[in-house]
């Protein structure tokens, strides 16, 4: 298949998505039901089953790498890697700052990736050596000359460990205080993408929560890695930075790596 | 003047803030420039003007208390209390969860209360005596039959000092970490007021902050008040909480006051 229809699929992967999450976001919650039937977890699974129906019926040969039903086809060149809700205590909270993530690997590398978020129909479309779009229209990061004036991202301090908060906290004090902002989960990375967001790092990542946002925050002119500033790969052990300004980095890594 | 004018005033308040915020909303913005010429204090001192001119034209006795421009007639009975963007940091990142407030004080006691999400388009109206309406329609907040399935919200850790971050942490260990969810200022309490969030703690909060809240929360069923269970007043220190179901509120307080 061309890149072309790869992201078309991806695209109405997308859709389908977001017509079986929208219904559910802001339902009724019980707390007397079973976490199992809560609507989190019902979107969750109903995005997920209606992207894997559409996969099975268009790209029956590719594999999938799932949230919530787990792999298909392991050993295929091109897997789908499908988060339905990325962001699961925003979607519960009723903050349409969620999102979902589709990536498409090839040979284990991300080649288009998208951060969708179906209540306010926001969509940034990521591909290898193509233009970031943001709702059809290119997304570009914006330059950040200095550290101290970099809007800092991170979903919460509750996802890292003591050890990563105090390499956390020393990026931090880099930066101003009054320009950290918590909250967010891939919402962040699509703000990265459209010159927003200066910088967001997190830990405890995995393959489908970051495999996404690499083709949509690169093909806006940022840069993604591990917190030594490597490739992201299962060494990274879901340690990822996120950097709008590529010519920050080193400072990035030299902020993380201290901790006194 | 009636409670009914009242509101209908306060609503067109949040109308020419939210005129005035929209066009500044993901706007360009330079590192270059100046503080002062930043897209969110432009959009905080356009909105607080807007709606100093219409209180001026229609309330021309009633006093003012506005986050940029100061206060005015200190000595009325009736005070306004304007916070154009509540959420200063989720703006600049593009967040469409930041929010205007607006309150009104009677001898010192907030009597009505808006908040307003001009991107999005939903408003929290609160009054006394009256349920409070989101969008129009009544938002009621929800029963929490037990503190570990609470989804506690609070804006960020860089808020509490360590002292309060340590009480924070020992509710917060009451609950469970997965439904805790942080970033979203103001707009955490109409989620709230609407039966999506249970409980959210904060410190440092100033009048201008909480006023607006009291009433859109109370309206709803839930409660606010200190980290003590007070009421909210100048020896708060902006300690708030707010509770959908008032049942909690000694588990709550319990929670707040140890740290071990």
């Amino acid at each position: 298949m061309s890149l072309e229809s790869d992201l078309a699929l991806a695209q109405r992967l997308a859709d389908v998505a977001g017509a079986a999450i929208r219904p559910l976001f802001r339902s009724a919650y019980s707390h007397e039901a079973k976490a199992d039937a809560s609507p989190v977890t019902e979107a969750d699974r109903a995005a997920e089953a209606a992207m894997r129906r559409l996969l099975d019926a268009e790209a029956p040969r590719d594999g999938i790498i799932g949230e919530e039903y787990g792999a298909e086809r392991p050993d295929a060149s091109r897997q789908w890697v499908l988060d339905p809700i990325d962001g699961t205590v925003s979607f519960m909270a009723g903050r349409p700052i969620f999102g979902t993530l589709i990536a498409l690997l090839q040979d284990g590398w991300p080649i288009l990736g998208i951060i969708d978020q179906p209540i306010s129909g926001e969509r940034w479309v990521g591909a290898m050596g193509q233009p970031t779009l943001f709702n059809g229209k290119p997304a570009a990061t914006r330059p950040c000359r200095n550290l101290a004036d970099a809007v800092l991202a991170t979903t919460g301090p509750q996802y890292f460990t003591d050890h990563d908060g105090e390499h956390f906290m020393a990026l931090a004090a880099k930066t101003s205080h009054k320009r950290m902002v918590f909250g967010g989960d891939c919402y962040n990375y699509g703000l990265l993408a459209s010159g927003h967001i200066d910088l967001v790092a997190e830990a405890g990542l995995k393959l489908h929560d970051y495999a996404a946002l690499v083709p949509v925050v690169e093909g806006a002119g940022g840069t993604m890695c591990d917190w030594n500033g490597e490739p992201l790969n299962a060494d990274s052990a879901g340690h990822v930075i996120a950097l709008g300004d590529p010519a920050r980095l080193e400072d990035v890594v030299e902020g993380l790596a201290c901790h006194h």
